[in-house]
């Protein structure tokens, strides 16, 4: 049992013949639930404090479970082991404690987990003496690797220790209906490692089971009997537990009388299908934890079980809309963090950083936008973010992987603005250059920064030339004058010309007016003007583009501006793009990094 | 596009048969695939460097990318997609690196993705000139959500698009060989968002585009070409992917002529079951990533479809065998860590906290031992960590949930101590009491420190009484009669006693010997004595464990001793148990929790 040194390629490639068998298959060829759907929800255990906290390398304090335990009732669990009560006086004081406090609503089932021990069930039934609802889940090993190697058990002994304990538990629950308690009892037995067990033995058990616990009585009428199906350990494809399933179901004795749980494991990754497969086939309920919390990888995460059926138009009858308070509690009390990539929950989930990725989503979102009653479908994402309590804020984020639909979207979402198609490719130039400088993401607040920058866009940046004051003549011949007051580097100029509209004849006083400012001649020209509403109601503005060349050399650049007044707008958009034109391009990429980036390179 | 506050749970719980559609599952009532299994290894494609590389938020440096192609290498993968040449002048670069500096070795295929478009396939081939092996690979937006809301195409101009570009790609490989570029070349076409599109259009739109490639010539000869389908977005239970790959590849033409490749992202959690009912569906290869890095939920985790592999026994031609290693350069160069309970790769995976689980993977060791030639079979652990350069260390930890089973295999490995059943709960009161003492994990490290301050275990551990020097002589009556000093705190005491053999003629002295160093009046007897080997060979020495009971109080208590002599191990036993005796059990606790949480709490 020493430690050992990794083994030679040649060996490990070749070594797995001889040291595994492959999974025994249950012959099932006529198999149904490749054919079926999941249309509703199964009745949802969360273990959450059991399976759940056993794993722990701290196991919960008494104050976080009792954290968990709320948050479960908050989400819609009805069904919840909370403990192992005969397993340590902590575990049997903190059952006691909710049973004495009343802290289990009327409609809710405390589960308890016991060994099948004589004097182990016995201690669980103090644990859980006046409580209004218990489930009393007993399991044993049934699978051959317990038998053989642990317990040195033949079936039919198997058998009889089972029979002999679920014995012991009626008797339990016969004395306390005797005794006039409270208690609404229901019986949950599992045999251990039934992914591993063989399925006619797995029948035979559980039938000899079932037998002990009605003991003649009216099925129909007895409180129910649970069988609980655990892939305890996950060794097989899920296929294969959901055939089990089926051939449990199809098998057992009266199946209609009893009622059959799930509980996966994810060895191998794929204990969430394993569930699903397994209510295709058949079962009525399903036992897991919140993220897939639980012994070694985990049990089942209820909350991708539940948001992926929300997302298939069925009610998971859990309520997880606010997703990030269960993220908050569950972490906390367990210290096992949510993966960045968990299915629905982990932070990059609904991230985009492709530039074809954010194009698409930005076109899903304006489509969505025209018609919000036509079913969810928006590429690249399978949930709306709002229905699990998440913003939009992480849907595109920025890197060097990144594309200019991504950059346009965060400025449209962040300053409401819908930049014309040909000015992304400009802006996102600008935004590449300042990512490949510090190798780092770009945040949404960069952005902003650096458009606001780029485009002097707001009251905080001031280009070259603003606008203080103007008038507009109009004469006989429809063309506008221009008279104004432009602040240039802080020295105030009064300039004039003439256009068929503002924009231009406010060029043409500006192209008369060069050399300001120290800045060298200048003739430009309008090639782009788009303008569109920014807001609504009261507070409507309008925001203007222009795009100017500066024909003595060809280069051409972007202004940005909004008002209240669409004229102004354009004017302020004018010499946005002006100040840009009066200096270099290399010293206006600096001075950008410069507003960005600051002290962080 | 605001952000928005959790919904209420009734409008939530209600909401989603409005809102989502359920999938639309192919027709295929006579499905194979749920009767195959995977049988043999699937040629392999890893897009960590794509894929996995663009959904991060801080994309690889050069050198970064580097170090994680060679890890591949090593890994054994021969089909790497390293890059999207035409996505930047990085990009670019990086490919170029590659193949100019000769990083590639011959029989592995560098793959790149390129959009369908005219300028950015030639990019990609200049990109790749002069590589050994390429796998060009192109991608068009085939789905329903890509042409209705993003791109605004038809079926039929899909088709075109696709046809279009093929043509492009063709003519760029068919240039190159006219060229006599040393390159060969396979082509690999993704219909992408395959998995939301209709299967029909799938198989009619992969027929044309593999007509444009082939182009009339002799399929058998000719460059292969792969479809690649990408549950680009996970939308569906698994087995509906498994069902569109098995209709994809009875509906193809030419199936034997093609390669057919899976692609599964993660975002209902079930990537991996979807990528394993594929292959059984009949696919031929596997792209994703390891440890499931790649866009939002991740591509599928390779690492874990290996593994799955390797432990029924089919090798999968990878190896994983240092899979720390894998480890360590992966979450060094993409920053994303890996999960906890990731299936094989997170730290908590082999490890057991539970005390019957913990007994019953101490059995399954114990089994394993007498025959190691059998197939694998130890209870929950469904691999032997050794394969993948685990150890052994981390499978068994204690908490306060763990059983005296766990405590027992971690004494057992840290010292050889195989501690009789009887003595397990005594030791394992002690190791609880300090659990609950300190709320927190007890290491290994702290269970040795805690056993050699309980039973004066240990050259660095003195009770009150330690021998010093005996002698044996047997009667004619067979009796042996104890002469011998002891040391008691310091002091040396002669005591001498007869007795059936060695230990009872010891105690006989001692109870005479009763009262010394300030202790008490006690009078003991034993009543458990076992003894084992410890160690082999020349180092061989015996362990020996004694239970005493002092009779004027009822107390037992344990005491445990090794040496190279048999009648020296129980004596100094009888003296460790005759220590405990001799301190009450309070003061020995504190004692005890000294040694061991010193300055901790």
């Amino acid at each position: 049992m020493a430690t050992s040194a990794p083994v030679s390629a040649a060996t490990w490639l070749k070594d797995p013949s001889k040291k595994y068998l492959p999974f025994a298959s249950v012959n099932l060829p006529d198999r149904t639930w490749p054919d079926k759907r999941i249309t509703k929800a199964p009745r949802w255990a969360s273990s959450d404090l059991r399976d759940g906290n056993q794993a722990l390398v701290n196991p919960m304090t008494l104050a976080q479970k009792k954290r968990v335990f709320d948050l479960l009732l908050k989400c819609g669990f009805k069904e919840i082991e909370a403990g192992f009560p005969s397993a340590s006086e902590t575990e049997f004081q903190w059952i006691r404690s909710l049973i004495e406090q009343n802290q289990t609503p009327d409609d809710v089932w405390l589960q308890v987990l016991t060994p099948a021990r004589g004097e182990l069930i016995k201690r669980t039934f103090e644990g859980v003496r006046d409580a209004k609802n218990v489930i009393l889940h007993m399991y044993n090993a049934a699978a051959p690797v317990f038998r053989d190697q642990v317990f040195g058990n033949t079936q039919q002994q198997t058998i009889d220790l089972a029979v002999k304990h679920v014995k012991i538990v009626r008797e339990q629950v016969d004395a306390a209906i005797a005794r006039g308690d409270r208690t609404n009892w229901q019986f949950e037995y599992s045999p251990e490692a039934f992914s591993q067990t063989e399925p006619d033995f797995a029948v035979r058990l559980c039938d000899a089971v079932q037998e002990a616990w009605f003991a003649g009585r009216d099925k129909a009428n007895e409180r129910p009997i649970i069988f609980n199906l655990p892939a305890t350990v996950e060794v097989a494809t899920p296929n294969n537990y959901a055939d089990q399933i089926e051939y449990f179901c199809r098998n057992i004795k009266d199946r209609q009388h009893i009622v059959v749980s799930l509980h996966t494991h994810n060895d191998r990754g794929t204990g969430v299908a394993a569930s699903e497969l397994g209510l295709m086939a058949g079962a009525d309920r399903v036992e897991g934890c919140l993220f897939g919390n639980g012994e070694r990888t985990g049990n089942v995460d209820l909350v991708t079980l539940a948001l992926n059926m929300y997302t298939q138009g069925v009610s998971p009858e859990l309520d997880f809309s606010n997703l990030e308070e269960c993220i908050e509690v569950i972490t906390a009390c367990s210290d096992i963090p949510v993966h960045p990539r968990a299915p629905w929950a982990g932070e990059l989930v609904f991230t985009a950083f492709s530039g074809s990725h954010q194009d698409a989503i930005k076109k899903g979102f304006g489509h969505r936008q025209k018609d919000a009653s036509q079913p969810w479908s928006i590429p690249y994402l399978p949930i709306d973010p709002a229905d699990i309590g998440m913003t939009y804020e992480a849907v595109i984020r920025v890197n060097s992987q990144s594309g200019k639909g991504g950059v346009a979207y965060l400025v449209q979402r962040s300053l409401g603005l819908d930049l014309p198609k040909k000015m992304q490719p400009a802006f996102y130039q600008v935004v590449q250059a300042i990512s490949e400088r510090t190798a780092k993401e770009i945040t949404g607040d960069d952005i902003e920064k650096a458009f606001r920058a780029t485009y002097y866009y707001g009251p905080e940046h001031n280009g070259q030339f603003t606008l203080v004051d103007y008038s507009f003549a109009t004469g006989a011949d429809g063309k506008k004058t221009f008279t104004g007051t432009i602040d240039v580097n802080g020295e105030h100029k009064h300039i004039k010309g003439d256009g068929n509209g503002p924009v231009s004849a406010l060029l043409d006083a500006l192209n008369d007016a060069w050399p300001v400012g120290g800045s060298k001649q200048h003739h430009l020209s309008v090639k782009e003007y788009s303008e569109h509403a920014l807001g609504a109601g009261s507070d409507v503005r309008a925001a203007s583009y222009v795009q100017l060349v500066d024909t003595t050399t060809g280069r051409a650049v972007w202004g940005v501006s909004s008002s209240t007044d669409v004229t102004e707008a354009s004017l302020k958009a004018v010499l946005s793009a002006a100040s840009n034109a009066a200096v270099d391009a290399e010293r206006r990429y600096s001075e950008i990094e410069d507003a960005v980036i600051g002290g962080r390179v």
